[in-house]
This record gives C-alpha cells, structure tokens and sequence, in this order.
C-alpha cells in the first residue's frame, strides 16, 4: 500500500478542459475584474479592448495564475485582481504586436489595428498597461509589482530584440530562444509565480512555478512557431505563414536553414530578406521544412521543455490541480498535431 | 517691521534658469540614474531612447519633482528615481505619440519613428514605461505607484480622448480642457505631487502641489497650442502647422471656429477634416486667428492657468524654491511672446 495517488490514465488528446473545470468559478471573477475595469469615459477604449479581451481568446495566462492558487490551496481572492492585470499585459501586448507586425488576423477576427487603426491600437494598449498596474497597486504587494513590472520590461526587450533579429537569417537557435523567453515566456512565469506570493508560500515554491511558467511558455511558443508553417487560417485563428512573409526567424526556419544545401540556404536568405512573397514560395518553404525534418524537430524541442515543465511541479501535492497544470502542457506540446 | 520675504524684482524676461540652477546639483544624480536605466543588453534600446532623451529636452516634469521636493526642505535621495520614472513615462508617452502623429521632427531632430521606423518607437516606448515602473517598485512607495499609474492611465486615456476628437470641428472647449488636463497636465501634477508623499508631508500640501502641477500643466500646452500656430521650426524645434495639418481641435481653432463668419466657419470645418493642407490654407488659417484675436486669448486663458497655479503654492514657505516655481509658471505662459 501506499499513498502516492496516481492519475487517471486519459482517454483521447490531452485537452484544456481539466484546467478550465479546475477555476471555471474563479475566472468568472476574473472575468468580471476585467469587464469592469476596461470601462472608460472614453467610448473607444472599451469597444476596442472588448473587440480583443471578448474575442475567444483562452485567457491561459491568467489561468495559470488561478491553476497555480488551486495547486497551493490557497482560499483568498487576491488572486483575482492580479490574474486580470496579467491579461491585461497580454492584451496590451498584443496590440502592440499586431502594429508592429500588421497583422490582419487575430483569434479569428479582423485585427483592432485593421478595424480602428494602429493610433487606437497603441493607445488603448497604453491604457490597459496602465490599467494593470493600477490593479497591482491596489492589491497592494510590492513583491508582485515586482515580478510584473520586470517581466513587462523583459517583453518589450524581447519584442525589441526580435524587431533587430527580424529578416536576418543569421538569427541562431540561442537568440530565438532568448527572443520567446523574453517575449512569450517571461509572462507565463510570472501569471504562474504571482500565486506563490498571494498564498505566501517559500521561495523554492515560487520558483518551481515560475520555473513551469517559463518552460510551458517557451514550449507553447515553438508550436505556434511550427503551426505557422502547418496550418490553416481556420484552424489557428490568424494567417498561414505570416511569420515566412515578416520575414520572422523561427526555429523551423533556424533547422532548415542548418540543414539545407546551397541552394536551400540562398532560398531562405532571399525569403527572410523579403524577396519571396508568394504562395508558390510558402509552399516551396513548406516542403523544405519536411525535408529536413524542421517542423517534427521544432515539435520535439517543444516536447522537451515541456516536459521540463511538467518535473517543476513534481514536488507538489497530487490532485485535480497538478493533473490539470500536467495535461496543459501536454496540451500546449500536442496542439499542432 | 515685517518678517516677510519679498520676491526680488526681475529684470527681463522670465526664465527657467532659476529652477535649473536650484536642482542642478540633483538632477545630476537624475540623469544618472536616467542614463544608467535606459540601458539594456539589446543595443537598439538605448540607441532609440537616448536620441530622445539626450536630445535637449528640458526635463520640465522631473525639475518640478527636484524643485517641490527643495520647497518642502526635503533632503533625502528617494526623489532622484522617481524623477527618473516620471522622465521615462513623459519620453514613453513622447515616442507612442510621434507615432500617432506621424511626426517627422521634435526637439530640433528627427523624430525616432522617422530614423528606426513606427515598431521601433512602439516598443521602446513600452520598456521605458515597464521601466519606469520597475524603478517605483524599488522605490517601493505603494502611494507614489498608485499616483502615477494612475496618471499613466488617465494620459493614455487623454491620448485616446484626443484621437476620438481629432478632425471634428465640434469639439468644444470643455474637451479640449478634459483632453490636455489628461494628456499634458496628469504628469505634471503627478510629478509635482509625489515629493509631498516622500517628504511625508500633509495631504493639503500634496494636493498643493498636484494642484500648481496641473495648472501649469494646462498652461503649458495652451501656450504650446498657440506656439504651433505662431513658431517657425527653428524657435519650436517641431514643425509648425502640424496641429493644423493634423485636425486637431486646439482652442486657438475652437475659438476661431467660434467668433468666425460662415465662410469662416466653413473653412475649419474644411480644413480640420483634411481638405487643406497647403501651405497658403495654413496662412489663412493664421489670418483667421489673428482676426478673432484666437491666439490672443488662448494666452490669455494660459495666464488665468498660471496664476491658479501661482496661487496654490502661496501656503509654503517663501524662499528660493517659490522663487523659481513661481517664475517656471511665467517663463511657460511668456514663451509665445
């Protein structure tokens, strides 16, 4: 006998679900949080963040900050407030991003920037920046300030870093992975870490989550790196091939480029340099990606960090938490299957 | 026999060299702190932000943080990064709104969007506002953050309020008021009030201080209304017109739109909505407001601001400090003359 509890062995894909069940009550605050504070006297900013914050996306980074409460046991509502902050850091962020990049599609509708223009679009991400750490200040913990507020410089280094690294095929596997790091995985950890601080658990807790925060991020941005090449519009909720076009360098372009010929590696120099922009170019590049096994490689790495992931939490309680945190991951690594 | 200090009479115009010379010593320990935190291992960070920041700014919003602090005989350190933050948020809000503006020059140089492109700005101006942040957090007054994150808010909100109102005639004088009390004056009240909170002085002298901030603050940017309308580049160091080419309802066109004939009338509503933008509509613009005596009153509402701002300060001490308060609020309101 012993009284280590096992999981249920699963049946089907791993899925989202189990998490979404594990603070469905919760994020009915956070929800409300948000709602409430993306109002405004100013007509446009509401109608604008709500095109976004309403627009299917999966709220993950502020699930991971109420997944990771459930997994301390920690029974406040601290948390609600900060998880809302964390989204709106997001949110922000992706305005930004979508200016930066003129993206068309987002979650599978027209882009803010496309509806209200890129002037909206930065300024109500100013707003819902701002707004996040108007709702850090009123829960009132310095060590949470902290966390955020460096993880959001960290961001914008990251996104700043990819901008100098964009079209450059130079661009090698450590710099990609210093650049989804920074701009993907620094909040991830940070949504994680935050609930350490709220349920005042030790250090080495707080960095175990922020540990699994940081891998889970990093894994989930190198899928979506390997979908960009993979999918369709429908299926990912923003344009194939976006990133090929941007002239973006990814891991699947990093290997390819690796383990190319001659003439492969002239291919994706003029390609990131912006001089192949059809889709008989995107389909050239795509069958190059199988070649050399670019994208199956991307996935693997995924696999590993994700898995590095999953043994952060290992030294904590079992139960329908962990479960949960565990089959996120192994959600985030099978999505592009 | 009296024991009250008079104010020295002054010959020449009002300068900002008092308040200069009165926080040269601190502001020393300001830029320093500006310089080392604008730094960062991605190279274009400090490229982009130090164009702008050592770009001959006059570092109006920390001098009031290092000049309200010597009014209140404040003699620690705590306010030398909060300056810092505060030059950071402004340089943030600087380089999104250039981007806004499509603006081609400020400060006598080209604008940082112009040299290293709109993403650039978008994103730098993100890791100086997260910056800034980081450097209250350090500071760790939970009062100063919630005054300036929520003056971070209301800017972006006022920005927001702007775009909405920009090529829309009927804007009238209470939004323009609403739009720069957000936009201009937020900081300058925040900037000015936070020494009160590290000097732990009484709420009536914090909000003093907020209060002469914000006065000054819409007097500032009423004169810088007027200016674009008056100035050539040279004396702005920004091109003049821009406001015009740009529909932006400042009250100089608020007031002509008002007192104008219906050909009048009708030119603005032309003009603000993009149909003129030659060089000749801007000098009939020009004519128009020297006819209805705009310009004129737009200064004269300046001067109503100053003086509100004069009067909240008459409850300190007199001294070197008022000195060069008062006379940074008459150096702003005379700059158009």
């Amino acid at each position: 006998m012993t009284a280590t509890i096992h999981r249920m062995p699963r049946t089907g894909a791993p899925s989202l679900q189990p998490m979404m069940n594990l603070v469905a009550e919760d994020m009915n605050a956070v929800n409300s949080v948000i709602l409430a504070r993306m109002q405004s006297r100013i007509p446009l900013i509401p109608e604008l963040a709500g095109h976004l914050i309403a627009g299917g996306g999966k709220r993950l980074r502020p699930m991971l900050t109420l997944a990771a409460a459930r997994l301390l046991d920690y029974g406040g509502t601290r948390h609600h407030k900060l998880a809302a902050a964390v989204e709106f850091i997001h949110t922000a962020t992706l305005l930004h991003d979508d200016v930066v990049d003129g993206s068309a599609m987002r979650r599978g509708k027209q882009t803010a920037n496309l509806i209200w223009g890129n002037n909206a679009s930065v300024l109500v991400g100013d707003f819902l920046f701002s707004r996040a750490f108007e709702l850090m200040v009123e829960d009132g913990s310095l060590k949470v300030l902290k966390i955020l507020s460096h993880a959001s410089a960290v961001i914008a280094e990251g996104e700043v870093n990819q901008l100098t690294a964009q079209r450059r095929i130079e661009t090698d596997e450590d710099q990609y992975l210093d650049i989804i790091g920074a701009k993907t995985a620094a909040l991830f950890a940070a949504a994680s870490r935050i609930s350490a601080v709220v349920a005042e658990r030790p250090d080495a807790e707080e960095l175990a989550l922020d540990a699994y925060g940081r891998n889970l991020g990093i894994a989930f941005q190198l899928v979506d790196d390997a979908i960009d090449y993979v999918s369709d519009g429908a299926t990912m909720g923003k344009d194939t091939g976006d990133d090929f076009r941007d002239g973006k360098i990814t891991l699947p372009v990093i290997l390819a480029y690796a383990r190319g010929s001659d003439a492969d590696r002239k291919f994706w120099k003029d390609a990131m340099s912006g001089l192949h922009g059809e889709n008989a170019d995107l389909n050239h590049a795509q069958a190059l990606l199988r070649q050399t096994q670019a994208i199956d490689d991307t996935l693997a790495r995924a696999r590993h960090y994700g898995q590095r992931a999953i043994d952060t939490i290992a030294m904590f309680a079992n139960g329908a938490a962990k479960d949960a945190l565990i089959e996120a991951v192994e959600f985030a690594v099978a999505r592009a299957y």
